[in-house]
């Protein structure tokens, strides 16, 4: 399949656009208590973003049915939980970053106490917004976002990458690391959709999760290729940054051609997994052959 | 009315054993991707603390009829988020403490970075274990907590009191800044066990909010004349640490003869918001003489 790579772009930035606003309007007509937080919050989530976790918000609940209206707290909510955990990543006693999608980082642009607690503050507000959401299966979102999100998904993997730093992991344990880290909300964003449209038994919920997995973890060795080859003013933040670090990445242990041919096969066995959604798997596949595709 | 100490502490203590019972549970059988992390939630959570909120939300629920099994999700949970902040405010962006309850603080038993991911975990966890408890008032339940965590609540205070650190607030502003700080998550304890119980449009829900309003801010009076008259043996960390830090407080600005006045007036307030409970209120009219009379 080729990817008409200018309708998908089309597509993704009205999807962008969709989730920018809804998440925009979060910061509408507000008295804050703490105005510099509120900025500090702003800045963290605003700033820029593929919103690749939103597109697959909608694209999932799309296929299965669901109307965009229904999709948006869902979507913005997986956005706030992303957001969160690069404003904290980015901590000096994390990794240290100065820029983000360009920009310098929320400690840098405010102060370290102020990245803890807006990072704090937006993960609040994603389960906040969920909760106020009235969708009839709210304790499954709520469950699913949850999950992905702490101990089991998200954070535990952060904390494996803290410990894997100076070590030397082979493709399993970097794999399962990623699928924490990264993989866990992408399933999550997949998975929130499809349970926007349809109750958790339907079979299809448990092909798109199939998707989810794969291209999680394409998406991941993508980005450590973007690494290697990638230049940062495309980028948006200084390439080359985790061989700096001595970080174990797909293209250290595959080769750069072991490391894009791996992604690709996630790719194939994404776009397969789609065959019990018939006719509407068509956006999801394309995005999944764009995800290897992008410099950015 | 004379409390009496002797059954209050036990009931307490029971109180205390039984929320206790279902955070060590969230331990149990695990096999976390993050061995460390999980300790150090560990550390955060389960070592000494007053469970106070958790206390509250049994003696609130309680009042209007729930029983302890349905309570137990909404005290761990609102327990759950007090824990996190107090390891996020420990950190050495925030207040730099090496001691909270006697023991060495979360980054410093185990390392900064540890420390703001098991904070980040433990709110996540809340939010999981709430979503879990299959209560037809759910949503209700999610938000009470979600917005008396966040911005609106207890990170908006934290941010507040960041602003004021060296500053001159007069009593007002600093009513306002632990009305969020700390304010906001004991009402969100008393509410949430209020809603296990009844609907929102109960007039009890009402007046347990005014007693709960009243009671927050005579703890948070009474923990300033703490700093001043107490012993860091008792405390579980040093004393005068406000003052060291030149922290506005109550002592500060009413003395601490003004300041113990205006929380035994809090507490009069509390009792007498609670007159439409009826026979129900005892033991909630004693925590609050309890909370002022406390020496840590």
């Amino acid at each position: 399949m080729i990817v008409n790579a200018d309708s998908l772009a089309a597509r993704l930035a009205a999807d962008r656009a969709r989730v920018d606003a809804c998440l925009a309007a979060l910061f509408e007509g507000r008295t804050a208590p703490g105005v510099r937080l509120e900025a500090a919050m702003r800045h963290g989530l605003l700033v820029g973003g593929k919103r690749l976790r939103p597109v697959l918000v909608y694209l999932a609940g799309r296929a299965l049915g669901a109307t965009d209206e229904r999709l948006d707290a869902p979507a913005a909510a997986v956005e706030l939980i992303h957001a969160y955990s690069l404003v904290h990543d980015d901590l000096p006693a994390m990794d240290d970053d100065d820029l983000r999608r360009g920009q310098p980082t929320v400690h840098r642009a405010f102060d370290e106490a102020t990245a803890i607690l807006a990072g704090d503050a937006l993960q609040t507000l994603a389960f906040e917004l969920l909760a106020r959401a009235e969708h009839p299966r709210l304790p499954a979102l709520m469950l699913t976002l949850a999950e992905a999100a702490g101990r089991d998904g998200m954070v535990g993997g952060q904390a494996l990458d803290l410990a894997a730093v100076g070590g030397h992991p082979d493709v399993a344990a970097l794999a399962t690391m990623h699928a924490h880290k990264t993989g866990a909300l992408i399933r999550a964003a997949v998975r929130m959709g499809a349970l926007t449209a349809v109750a958790e038994d339907d079979p299809r919920v448990a092909a798109l999760d199939a998707y989810a997995r794969a291209i999680g973890l394409a998406f991941q060795i993508h980005d450590d290729v973007l690494d290697v080859t990638g230049d940062a003013d495309t980028l948006g933040k200084a390439s080359g940054a985790d061989a700096a670090r001595n970080k174990p990445t797909y293209p250290s242990l595959l080769g750069l051609d072991g490391a894009r041919a791996r992604a690709g096969e996630l790719v194939d066995e994404a776009v397969a997994a789609l065959a019990p959604l018939g006719d509407t798997h068509a956006p999801l596949a394309e995005l999944a052959r764009y995800m290897i595709e992008r410099d950015h």
